[in-house]
């Protein structure tokens, strides 16, 4: 983390003393401070300190610790519940500024509720991630995808049945409360019911309408996880291929 | 695949003529004959011919395509249900012999029946994947399990709640039937409930009893999954590390 601080402009969050400790022990070294967001739990119960008076004294523990400097407010919101943020954060940042300290940025995110940011005006900066493809879990609200998997019929063992070349080891078996494992295009009747490592079983109450060789696109379920499948993705404009992005990310677990 | 076969022992199975076609046009022009099997469909529902009889006509198909060999049989059959792999493949072999032809090999498999595979006498091979590591969804059936995942404990916010630094890109979505995504080993009474993509939520009925830079290791619900998702797996033998296995097929997608 130290050295990638010297190369890049890096902010890293905390929610507790023991990884602020953690943190300066490092830093207090560096030549340059590093900056620490305080997250905070604002209903989505992942990580986060629980109130906006422990968010102040995480604040504070910050500007105090030797390397660190305090960078402002982060929190992954529910969704749905804009107000929850708004009311976290504008009591988090009143409290923060009353010991002196001034909260210069105050992060929230999701691509769900990405439309209605504004109605949580104290967010200073917003991270959208699955918006950059959209996936099937965000059709219901409107929006086109541009990420689908293109997969090839290999079996059709049954007249009701088809078998494509991917399962979840590139769809994943995320649900996110739909049902089935993605969408395929232009197949509104077919369902994706069940998947296993290499391939994924379409249904349908009737023919199938699919042949073996036929290629099918799919949109995934969720676009996050899937593009973290593969080494590369295809950027296709007009059926074309005009780039490769290589996924250079995936994998990189320590 | 034909470059492949010219290094390699290789078979690949086929349950419609479009893919016998489709290997005959590229292994009529090969040296070396490609061994094709026949896939059946025991019960599963994956893939598979549907009947003793389909699988005659298709053994008889292969061995007329130039380029092609016959090389049995191969399902992968429905758990707990070895009695439809016999008496699918007596039938089909008896079939198939009465039109001239050697079964030279009947391919079953599956981890979970892998103890009773003796009760399809027919089988001459069995492939039994998950078994190299074991995972939670074997624990059942009193196997013990090789393949962990070494996380640390990053944000205790709430006192029966816990995060660790692995979602679902390693654990994975896979829930197999079970409750939850995956077993903290020595630590019965936690349930990891939910995963995002880089946080897995660990929470307890009462006081959850970890702190922030503990390590705790979990049995996945899903070997087969978990060990595609990193580029390489340790291996440990007495709490040291004797050799590191690269994952070299991972996003080995065409």
């Amino acid at each position: 983390l130290r050295a990638l601080s010297e190369k890049v402009k890096l902010a890293v969050v905390a929610d507790n003393r023991i990884v602020i400790d953690g943190l300066s022990a490092v830093f207090a070294r560096s030549e340059r401070a590093l900056t620490v967001l305080v997250e905070c739990n604002t209903g989505a119960d992942r990580c986060g300190v629980v109130s906006p008076e422990n968010a102040a004294e995480l604040a504070d523990a910050i500007v105090k610790a030797p390397g660190l400097a305090f960078g402002g407010l982060m929190t992954y919101p529910p969704t749905g519940d804009a107000a929850s943020v708004q009311a976290f954060m504008v009591r988090a940042k009143t409290l923060i500024e009353k010991i002196g300290l001034t909260v210069s940025c105050v992060s929230s995110g999701g691509t769900p509720d990405m439309m209605s940011a504004h109605t949580a005006p104290i967010t200073t900066e917003y991270r959208p991630g699955t918006y950059v493809y959209n996936d099937r879990s965000l059709v219901s609200r409107g929006n086109d995808c541009a990420l689908t998997v293109l997969t090839t019929v290999v079996s059709t063992p049954a007249a009701n049945r088809a078998i494509v070349d991917a399962g979840s080891k590139i769809l994943t078996s995320d649900l996110l409360g739909l049902s089935g494992y993605g969408h395929v295009l232009g197949w509104p009747d077919i369902a994706i019911d069940q998947l296993s490592e290499e391939h994924g079983r379409l249904t349908a109450a009737d023919e199938i309408g699919l042949k073996v060789g036929q290629r099918v696109k799919i949109v995934p379920n969720h676009a996050c996880v899937v593009r973290n499948m593969v080494d590369a993705v295809y950027v296709v404009i007009r059926h074309q291929v005009i780039a490769t992005w290589p996924v250079v990310a995936r994998g990189k677990i320590i």
